[in-house]
């Protein structure tokens, strides 16, 4: 079984331990994006992984695919060419000042790729899914045009689509998203979806009172939502969703649902302090596919992913480097150690 | 509308994270004082301000004039000669292990200095506030002789006086203090004193039981006090106060009152959970005169020079680079976020 | 009154903060040991102490010697010979992400001395307390037999023996420690042992049912424990205990309990929000050893011990660099600022 | 006496010692650009000078401009708006491995800047000197006219025109820059053009061989070249040229030829060893404007330009710290200590 | 084409910049190994390699591994097991003083490896060349016998085996080296050997006088010796040597040698001055297989591979991260630029 | 064989690499001084050695006592109280730029100490070698006065006065100098003074022509001031000196001359390039009283001195940490590979 994810990997600048950038003589660097993440996720999990995405014929972008074959993805498959790579200037939060992120990324070597960039025919041959995000529609109608191209191959071919509808508000309107969302969403066979990008993302009202210190709280609202992207795709056998409430940058409280063949599952609760580390969604839903490769029941399935999401943002970087154990040493102790 | 603030600034040397001075091999090192670190605040929020002192004229006395102009502070009235420049090591603290300073001040540049260094006819020109600390007339009785002529000058001139009357007890006693600040106060219009610096400060009983951890639970002896202040000088039209819980190094809570021609505000509550960075106070001061600067109502000026505190202790050195939109930002998610 | 440890030196690389191992391009290095650390603590307490340990003729081994000498700990009766310093690789633990040590001890000098390194007749002249770990009988029958030969000496020229009985269960089973304890224990005159521990080493059997979260809540049947000891072994005649609450790698309750001369003790708790910082066992065994040789009260030797432990954790390294100063302003506010 | 200076700054990120990028974790970063090191540097000589340039409304943009006001330059005239600050990789060279550059400085807010962000008429209000260099014409058209229009005003005010030729192939063509340099030449006063740029800036032949070990050899060949220019343009009174050996990264020799009234001086050659930095041409071309400003003759304003330039290669960064007192140290030693 | 190399890979910590072990807080730290890094050189160069070796089953043997595969060599033949990852200290030299080694090799799961490790007859499937070193058979006689295992099969299915000769007189002496060279060069097709490891290795004796500031004066005494090995072992077809005048730790003059099907090529001699770095003759054994990859003429592969060599002088840690581009504009400049 | 050493020990404050005071944001810091340094080299080399000063009774205090224990140094013997430790500020030199000190240690413990808080009969007690330099009596009148008490005890002891005259001409005029020297000469049996320290110390005209590039070809003026010395007084049968040409900052080359009981010694020249680091001179003296406590004939002790004194150069920091093998390696290179 074959894990195939499309994307943008950048370059990320993190300003020195609770420095502002106007502060900084230095700055931490890392390469990262979602699907880069969830392929060194999955890599690192134990299992086959390549990674598609467009780079710059140049040292930048030699380092962001050498970050990634480090841990075992395939990088053959990436298109070289273009003017630049992305790159964002990260200013970590702490405590009530929150995190800073000044996007880069535009006209990037993969912002400005399309479909004649990717050999779709052949790029999927042996794969059994292939992993996708909300952000690179965001980056372009070209790029949403070879999505759709790729997912509709996925079809035809029974791979199994997983959409991480991740909602950048940054990048694009809320509308221009849900215009999008309809038009892939009959391809996609796993969803997952967290906190309050669901009405973002796909345009479902939710009875959500928008305090992002009460979510938890609130998770019914998020499950009628759930169900309701299964009644309207009835592709979709999965969603999964990670629901925080958020006191502080580095204090909040993380659970998960995933509604799985029309059955319903919730993780513990982890009380997570930790300094403002991101990728965690990255990271669940790695784990989430981890589970569909190795047939775990939907219960242990959830309680995995979301261990190893949470494993995650005690790790610097954008790459969850956690190994299997370790995911499973948090799961033991959570139900115990952590969520009382 | 003109700031002038006048005071030393020294050469701070910070251990590595965690580390105790005898284990340091390299020192941080920036530079700050109380009111320099207020002329950056009130620069950084985009007032016209004057930082005055005294600096050696050697590569030390040049960085430290450096370290304000790079944010816009005006140094062309600072005065220039001396031995040295003051400096100070600090050992953050720890948990419960306290913080730790060893001052290296006397004989400094500044506090050698004297009447005949300042020519305030000429720097107090184009000024709007003039704003000094507890600290200076600490130092010697040349520099107290300077701060009555410049403030007997600013009533003259109906330049508005601000004073922190911040007490350190490592500099002089407590009955220094109040002498020197009998003399000082009848010149005095805005009056900043935290915590139970108001006793040793102004000799004022309060009923305060000396529990720093349960400081805020008992602010009304400190409202008491604070009326007896404006009591006892009509001149002072505002009195503002920090109230703190302190519980350890990185933990405590932080209020805030305002008593404003005669009638009381309060700020909502902030529970902290930072590392142990100072200069919290000159933030809040310098809040305050922002406030006043562009009329703001009591209420929000008082919230507005709290949130501004908060926010300096996320931020390394001793000046808050916080500019107005985060300190908004903090202000909107306080009573929502932080204050429950 | 002079005190001799000894015991295993080895040098500790740490991965740089938060960082996995797989992600370290350099380590931070210092050297420590249960019994170098202890001798280090009484020496900056303004004690006499030797540390005795063997120690390869190459820059590391003069390195570890120059590490505790530095802090005032006679080193002249170290052995020198051996083929290499034993060291570890510490991984520090965030959040749910538990510590984690790699062992690279095997074949270093100390663990392949044995009795003739030691001419313990020269050794122990001059010394009143003789202080040893669990660590070292684990090592090899070599040394087992060398600790059981040193101590009979002890017993003959009334030297007080001091066993910090710690069991460490990636060194040998519960049953050769339990079994060589029970040769050891007749010699022995102050036993520590902390949490668990006290099942593995003596094989007593406590009512604790193993919640890590829980200890504090059961800690008389810790009680029960100890009291067992001075029953089996009449020559203890103290045994010191510090018992923990464990939630996450930083955060964590701590208190300690002493049985000496057949009355019970309890300290103070402390709630402890501190990275993940090591040997806070070695800084108790080591004030508890002070309290002896300063005729402290039974009750202030246990509140001084466990504000030394706890203080400990405060600062990086394997060393307790505090001082009696420091320890005494923890204790101070410990009922009042720490333990409510 | 004012300065102006007009042209881009980026922000430089630099490989730690050595490193080739793909090695990199973090990068050391600074932010300097032709024309801004120009006024730091005629800034800590005691000049006013102002710097103009057009920046984003981010913290990048924020910090650039507070890295020039830190030096004492006016930072009042910047132009605020578009969207991104330039920025470049910079993998300094190492003995026989020369420096990598990565240039990203595209779509950047100066360099899609036009005539409509400056008003020239108010600019250039109170400016004796205006600075510019062949960089900003490589941009973009837009620049060109601006640049035009400002130096035809200059002319209309007597303001003296200074012009760094420097020519940066991978911006632009030298057919390209040689006919924009046609239309800018009429209106330039001083000219500073080093080693072979003066073939590729202005089309002129020279009777160099293209050996950069041999420079120097053959300066008689410059000599022709900057008479020549002179003479197309008479406007021109003073022509400035480094002229270098380059041995390796870090090994060089520099020399400096001025051609003033008609009249050719030469400067000591230095012997260089020092890293790779940069900017020495900058701290030059600043130090031969310092010597009109402070009427030095000739022949010790071109001793002072290159003492300075040589000074700046000792610093890190892109701006020449070095004071007054420094330049004169290095001169008194050259003809003594170095040029033997 | 492919090739495979086989050997050990160690964990290097390194001092930092200048100072001695004693005096470390922390060492910067990196992977390596001879033959690790000739794989590493020719995946860079991108040819098709596989790296063998034995790791232990924890997180140093993942990083050792994981150091490889991010440069794009196929690790997946890599054995796993045995109980710890050889390393070693480096304390590089500066000036007059020598660099120092302390080796912590002993009982690494690859010295402690033997013939059942390895199935050759699997491992050596699809591979052309085969690449070993001097080391691996200086570490235990299993691992001889596993060579000549291997070497053996080479011969029977026409894999090229290179063997750089490279002796280590820490580890065997120079009897029992040239014992095993004699059983193994029947089997070696290229053989490297530099400076006088030619004597020590295969007890040759030469004529060079012993001082290694002029080695290079003395080359015809290595092409003798050079010859010698050809006539002894008619098999091997190509010898090549590196030939280097040791000035002081960070000054030396490079130089190489080819015999090549009976014919003798010189490159042109560097003269270095860099930082104390390490594997220089690893990249030229990389870079000498490279050119018979790519059907080099003799003069370009040597040329190619001493420029390899000295641009790996430049590059921290152990790789050779030079592409060929780089490599290329080094061989251009050196006749020129430093050859003179 | 004892030796005891007098002087002030101090935090040294150094800019990172190349930096210049205004860029740091951080200082490597260490302690040192002349004496401290010679107590460290002694020591180092095996030898009993005690260091005196005074010290602040602050954790900078003790630090400075702790860096000189770290090498087996007496520290028992110091003096503590007075109100600081005196520091500087270390810019190093690059290239043609000079290093630059900022000294701050007026009103340092030591500074102030007088002849009460040193009871040299004590102290002296069991000392057979006592080690001075000319900066402690430049240092203040009380600190001349407790030399000459303890040069005065010593020659009543047949303790052997060893007087480093180094001539700081930051800290006291040449006329100073050259009275306290008489009066402190006739009690001193080893003399040290190097380069043109000879006249501003003594008031002894050389024919030195005072071109730092060209000191060791006057060698002979030197010999014949040293000659002086030994006739002005008849009690110093040993003056030992280094004689230095300096082309920069990193470039020098370096040869000291002997004259013992009337006859007089050379060493080999070294040609050093090194980054900028100090204490070459202490190391040389202390390596001088090695050579007396261990009976090296003449030629011998010069030349392992010399050999001392560079290998300094190569170590970060105040104290000379090599050994006496590497020195020995050193000086069996010389000759041969560095003195040509």
């Amino acid at each position: 079984m074959h894990v195939t994810t499309f994307g943008e990997i950048m370059l990320r600048l993190t300003t020195p331990v609770n420095q502002k950038l106007i502060q900084a003589t230095h700055f931490d660097s890392n390469y990262g994006g979602a699907e880069a993440n969830v392929a060194v996720s999955l890599a690192q999990l134990g299992n086959q992984v390549a990674f598609i995405t467009k780079l710059p014929k140049n040292d930048l972008g030699n380092a962001a695919a050498s970050a990634v074959s480090q841990f075992g993805v395939t990088t053959t498959h990436i298109s070289h060419g273009g003017s630049r790579l992305g790159l964002y200037f990260l200013q970590q939060g702490n405590g009530i000042r929150a995190s800073n992120v000044i996007y880069d990324r535009a006209n990037s070597s993969f912002a400005t790729s399309n479909a004649t960039d990717y050999n779709w025919d052949v790029l999927l041959t042996n794969t059994n899914y292939f992993y996708i995000s909300g952000i690179t529609p965001a980056l372009s109608s070209g790029l949403q045009e070879t999505l759709l191209t790729a997912v509709k191959l996925c079809q035809q071919h029974n791979i199994t689509v997983v959409y991480d509808a991740n909602y950048r508000k940054k990048l694009w309107s809320s509308a221009d998203a849900v215009a999008f969302n309809e038009q892939l969403m009959p391809y996609v066979n796993i969803c997952l979806v967290h906190d309050e990008d669901i009405s973002e993302a796909f345009g479902i009202e939710t009875a959500f009172d928008g305090d992002r210190q009460h979510v938890i709280d609130q998770k019914s609202s998020f499950k009628d939502s759930m169900s309701l992207i299964t009644d309207m795709y009835p592709n979709v056998h999965t969603v999964a969703s990670i629901v925080r409430n958020l006191y502080s940058a580095q204090h909040g409280k993380w659970t998960a649902l995933l509604l799985r063949d029309n059955h319903f599952y919730e993780s513990p609760i982890y009380d997570m302090t930790v300094n403002a580390e991101v990728a965690g969604g990255d990271a669940f839903g790695a784990a989430i596919v981890h589970g569909f490769l190795h047939h775990f029941a939907p219960q242990d399935q959830l309680n995995y992913a979301l261990a190893a999401a949470v494993l995650k943002l005690t790790i610097p970087g954008d790459f969850n480097l956690a190994s299997d154990a370790e995911i499973r040493e948090v799961m033991q102790s959570s139900g115990h150690l952590m969520n009382r």
